[in-house]
């Protein structure tokens, strides 16, 4: 991605910034970090930085890293706003601040909902720093995909239909799901995914019925058999979502062909409500009373969807419980299904991006 | 890994729990969750949780998780114990502490290196919860592994090895950095390892000197050249680390031979020092001294090592900060190098089991 389209974002962020009086915001989550500076997607662990993003109102922001990251710091950013830090991270961080306020007491935004309460006290015991919660000032950036991120979720989502174009053929008598979820895995890989987009969901009957199944060695694909397939892929760093549920065999049982129908209708009827200004609950419940008139809504046991962007589970939620409003350039996944422990499940998804006029299917 | 592994571990930590005064620990990072219960080693993304384990020091330990977990949750868990929390996990965790407490007020240790601030201040919002800070309970108890641990961290640096010496064959001139650590993650997969336990590292030339250096598609091995790999996998849960520097061709330059001479004796003189009783900084000065007496220092810009396990970077650091004394049942790796952005680098890494007597390289 081209450096001005990261600072492009920057100075939209330096407005919402402005709107909220703050002078800098700390950005620690690496999703928010990438999207703002290009600077690493992944920490190398949950519980271990790649670094810190800080925007300042003035414009000089702050790359902050440790002393791995130091030639990839100053590759994508000016050698004076890098900062280097050592084994206390957050009183260098403060040190910095204090030096560039020269005095002033400094109205720092942080992501209350994302840092850890160790770095927050630490960083905040400089009693020139004033927090300020900022929570959601990125996300909600990040809710709007760009004309750029818009053909990179496109690239990323064909693949994932070429997958599931291809796949059939793999889901033979006597596989396992383990062996068909690697099958995913290599063809996402060498077709130029970086990795998947999270972990693969290959589920053969009662399992389908799982929404945390994880493949199995033992599992085996029967001669007739239904096979739910949830996966993605990260390509040039944006996540697909897509989920099929298939019939391996020549005969499928009426059950599953009346179900698929269903379920697809609900997509259906959901997909139709998709447009600006219309509230998320309000798509999630186009395919929940839908379920509902077929006497199946205790059997749709999750939300509806999810946007995704450069993570697979971000903003907005399609569930009973979200107010949002959708607007154009939001991308979220409609994947109802019908879950019976006993029998199995079968879910369909796709993904849909909000345009002016409506939506379109990726 | 058996239930009464999981239950044993419970125990250690209760008995340091009682101690330390706790009537219950919240334990939210993945490794340390899993580490006691067997539940989930990974979190969906790092800002989604996949459940929290609270330890109660009468035994009644709770697994608390969303609704998609509830099936993984009670295929492991008492259901009387298992907790679904909704939107509002943190008051409904605190609820059901609320209840199991009876009045009382319940000292309720945490992780402030780890938990997020906004958790925190809900949960502990609940006035019938005393915070107190236990921060490296659980970890501490990481650091020893224990005999079905060690077997396991030797079957998988045990074929982090034979991925070594497989290797040298796919080095050819033409080959891209990117195509190499594609050919290494395949050799594991194929092999039982469920992923790859960091982002494989495969530099040619100068990119060898980068610590964080990702495989180029661009950077193609010259018929004489210098690569350093520096790779791992998880298998069975438990990660292994290994680094070589190979010289792609017939004719390695002196100064290849000449520096992985030093680094190997370095890595040498280091792990001879280790056995239970020494401080892991003497371990690191080891090495650091004799690249000194070749007026080399300033070429080792990184700690000798770390402790791996369930994660790859846990504890004991080895470097000139770490008083840790070594103990048996510790595992680190010892990882000397020496670059120059110029030129390149070379690392070469062993994982080393501390044993009652000494050592043991795996």
């Amino acid at each position: 991605m081209s450096a001005s389209i990261f600072a492009a974002r920057r100075e939209r962020a330096r407005k919402l910034m402005r709107e909220q009086g703050l002078d800098a915001l700390l950005v620690s989550h690496a999703a928010n970090r990438y999207y703002l500076s290009g600077f690493e997607l992944h920490d190398p662990q949950c519980n271990e930085s790649a670094g810190r993003l800080i925007l300042m109102t003035d414009g000089q922001d702050l790359l902050c890293t440790d002393a791995r990251y130091d030639d990839a710091a100053k590759r994508l950013w000016p050698e004076d706003r890098v900062v280097i830090y050592g084994q206390d991270a957050p009183e260098d961080i403060a040190g910095r601040l204090r030096d560039l306020a020269g005095g002033r007491r400094l109205r720092l935004g942080f992501e209350a909902r994302l840092i850890r309460l160790d770095f927050y006290e630490r960083l905040f015991a400089d009693k020139s720093l004033e927090a300020v919660r900022a929570d959601g000032l990125v996300e909600g950036l990040r809710l709007l995909k760009d004309a750029d991120e818009i053909r990179r979720m496109e690239a990323s989502c064909r693949l994932n239909r070429q997958l599931m174009d291809w796949l059939p053929e793999r889901l033979a008598p006597g596989r396992s799901e383990a062996e068909i979820a690697w099958d995913v895995e290599v063809f996402f890989r060498e077709r130029g995914a970086s990795e998947l987009a999270f972990a693969s969901i290959v589920a053969r009957g009662p399992n389908a019925a799982l929404p945390h199944a994880v493949p199995g060695r033992d599992a085996v694909l029967g001669a007739e058999d239904l096979v739910l397939v949830d996966v993605g892929c990260r390509l040039d760093d944006y996540c697909s979502d897509q989920t099929r549920t298939f019939w391996a065999g020549a005969n499928p049982s009426p059950r599953f062909r009346e179900t698929l129908a269903l379920v697809q209708e609900a997509q259906a009827r959901a997909i139709e409500m998709i447009r600006p200004g219309v509230a998320a609950c309000d798509v999630y419940a186009a395919a929940r009373n839908l379920f509902a008139r077929h006497n199946k809504a205790h059997a749709f046991t999750h939300g509806l969807g999810h946007g995704v962007g450069l993570e697979t589970h971000e903003g907005p939620a399609l569930n009973n419980r979200s107010h949002t409003l959708l607007e154009p350039g939001m991308i979220v996944t409609v994947e109802p299904g019908l879950y019976d422990a006993a029998w199995g499940g079968v879910r369909w998804e796709h993904m849909v991006l909000v345009t002016e006029s409506g939506h379109r299917i990726l």
